[in-house]
């Protein structure tokens, strides 16, 4: 492979014109879309109506006139081909950990006190964790960790009522059967959440077709909604009016202008609302959604994932060839991985991965660092994070990380004293 | 009091300049501040910058460079003078009702299960009550609602948990003592909450001078931080550190960038923030706080407070003297009142609230209607609200409101059908 290659198959690449609808920064290559999407180019001037026209000019108004109230359904509906979900079943509101709390709260409430036992991943996204933990103590539950998948099925016994996982690993980018281990699941008597922060927008994700039960997924990573853009939650219709969720807000009631001081939750996905919408936020977060109405006309998730897959490919193949001292943490197979490739260095060079992702950052590579686990650094090791999004990055971009990275550690230029400087935000 | 005597108060008022700094539309005269703030000239090109360059150029590095991740507390910290907090105490996070169900659950846990018993008002705003009955369930207690503040001492017994309070009455107007309501709820060894929704921004509120509990407001209504702003949230300090609150998201960890499976709750008020902060929404928020550094150089919440009962005792004075169908809700002791002022209609008229404020905005006078309880339609009858914000409501516009409202009234003009017709969103 030689950079004219890349540059082909970007020519020949039939998603190329949705590059066009991003803003990105001038010689920069950006491949953190995992952790805070690019910049939509219509995103600016909607927000901007927004703000002057629907705000500043017809004020509360525009709650009726310009559909503020419905935003929540809306997006969700924009949302809802994404994650192989039907209109009217995905809501967007709200925080993923705040999601999160309220389907951990629905999936135990179904589960009558008969079940308590929450099982995920000790690697999980942190924040996962940390809710599971709040919500299993006031069921008076147990919050079960797995170390590697292979262990999960042990666990899906008569007392496990949830199995939570999130679908594209945050480190590794490895990508669960979410089919198969939701039928694992429920064949064990338990219910399955799937967090698909890492997962929509990037991969093709089918909730129905799965038979999954609840899941709740990130509005500023691959959907390019903005920075801490809300978030989103879908609860499968055979649970709609049955579960409960005790963020019991005015705007999941059945009727919250009737101003009933008792509370009634609206049917639905309603009900996951709490309080009221995030207006601007959600404004630009639709602009991201509205990228992928354009997607769909050149094959939609179908074909962002095939390109997904191949840039991720090229990147690991020349990591292969050209980074003799990396290694790929991320599955090779296809099947197994989401859209991001991570990388551990070598050997003495294991801990160099912060100044390595620092160096490669003022090149203009921009990827992340996520630290391993300093109590077991073989099996977590310190990590290079590569995202690639369909959507916006280019095979020429995966090839040029690539050579950047091989040069930063051939001529250890990631020994500058300024990258070794740590940042509050990693 | 004449047309041109409002004039001349508008020509002598010290705070005038401010109403500058908004972006009004023409031909409005906006009374409802209280429902959704007005738009802050400066907020547009504010966020456009946020999304453009810190977005759209910088993309992650904006959580250190332009500190997105210290915006909650940076948020907090411009509210806490108008709230009567200090530096790091308050935290810009979430909404109302969210904040609401992390220090009720907080407050519960303080009272370690000795006292259950959650004691507020039936009209508060319905959010309020939903959530608290909500966080009551999970805590085997009970929520007691009484009809009048005066039924409020019996209530605060050996049981008594919590006393949760709105500052100011939705509806009403009416404002709590809230250092004696404090005093009296801690010497029966009750907490107290304080939904601060109508009172940030619009009236003096001492929290510390108070020695209230725990504090949550709004940031859309008299803060101006746009439509389903991020709302914030007070702890007293003696409480840091002893509370529990259950929304443990990762941004309320200790370290959130060590990534530990384990949950360990950060220091002060940073344990209440749970997911990554709304970095649009507060931009714009941040705007709206900025208005108030420009109003302490012309007195700060002092000149707003008298210049906010001027305008309501102009109002009220205005509607006695030429408006017999209506009569006058909110208290007129200066004391008891915040920052709007609503009406009910006599008689016959009781009905015709929305249609009568359908009509005024029709005019360009923009109230808001809320209906009463249907089943006590005499002690909570249907409400015209208009709310004053001293920050840019002139004393023109009070008096000229008057004047559609007689006029409105006296012709009969409420009677069209443009004005029967019922929006979603009152």
């Amino acid at each position: 492979m030689t950079r004219d290659d890349a540059l082909q198959l970007d020519a020949q690449d039939p998603l190329a014109p949705l590059h066009e609808l991003f803003q990105l920064p001038e010689g920069k290559i950006y491949l953190d879309g995992n952790s805070l999407g690019a910049l939509p180019k219509a995103t600016a001037e909607r927000v901007r109506r927004a703000i002057e026209q629907e705000w500043g000019s017809d004020l509360i108004e525009s709650w009726n006139k310009a559909g503020w109230i419905d935003a929540p359904r809306r997006l969700g509906d924009k949302l809802a081909p994404l994650v192989g979900a039907r209109t009217g079943e995905v809501l967007v509101a709200d925080s993923t950990s705040i999601n999160l709390y309220k389907v951990l709260h629905a999936a135990l409430s179904l589960q009558q006190g008969q079940r308590k036992k929450v099982v995920s991943e000790r690697s999980n996204f942190p924040t996962d964790l940390y809710i599971a933990d709040s919500v299993v103590r006031a069921h008076g539950g147990e919050l079960v960790l797995v170390d590697t998948p292979d262990e999960i099925p042990a666990h899906l016994d008569e007392r496990c009522a949830v199995l939570m996982l999130t679908h594209v690993h945050y480190r590794t980018g490895r990508m669960h059967d979410m089919a198969l281990l939701t039928r694992w699941a429920q064949q064990a008597g338990a219910l399955t959440i799937w967090d698909l922060a890492h997962s929509a927008g990037a991969v093709p994700v089918d909730l129905l077709g799965s038979a999954a039960d609840f899941a709740v997924g990130c509005g500023y990573k691959y959907l390019n909604g903005g920075p801490g853009a809300p978030a989103f939650v879908w609860v499968h219709p055979r649970h709609h009016g049955l579960s409960y969720q005790p963020l019991s807000g005015w705007l999941g009631h059945a009727q919250p202008f009737a101003f009933s001081p008792f509370y009634q939750p609206a049917a639905g996905i309603q009900q996951y609302q709490c309080g009221t919408p995030a207006v601007l936020a959600m404004t630009a977060l639709e602009s991201g959604l509205e990228v992928f109405e354009q997607a769909q006309k050149l094959g939609g998730m179908a074909a962002l994932r095939s390109k997904s897959l191949a840039l991720t490919q090229l990147f690991m193949d020349e990591v292969e060839a050209r980074v003799p001292q990396a290694r790929i943490v991320t599955p090779k197979e296809s099947a197994q991985r989401g859209s991001q490739v991570s990388l551990a260095l070598n050997g003495d060079l294991s801990g160099a991965a912060y100044a390595v992702m620092q160096a490669l950052i003022a090149r203009g590579v921009v990827g992340d660092f996520r630290a391993g686990d300093p109590r077991r650094l073989e099996a977590e090791p310190h990590l290079l994070r590569f995202g690639f999004t369909p959507l916006y990055t280019r095979f020429a971009d995966a090839f040029d990380a690539v050579t950047q990275l091989a040069d930063i550690l051939a001529t250890e230029a990631w020994r500058a004293p300024e990258f070794q400087k740590q940042n509050k935000v990693t």
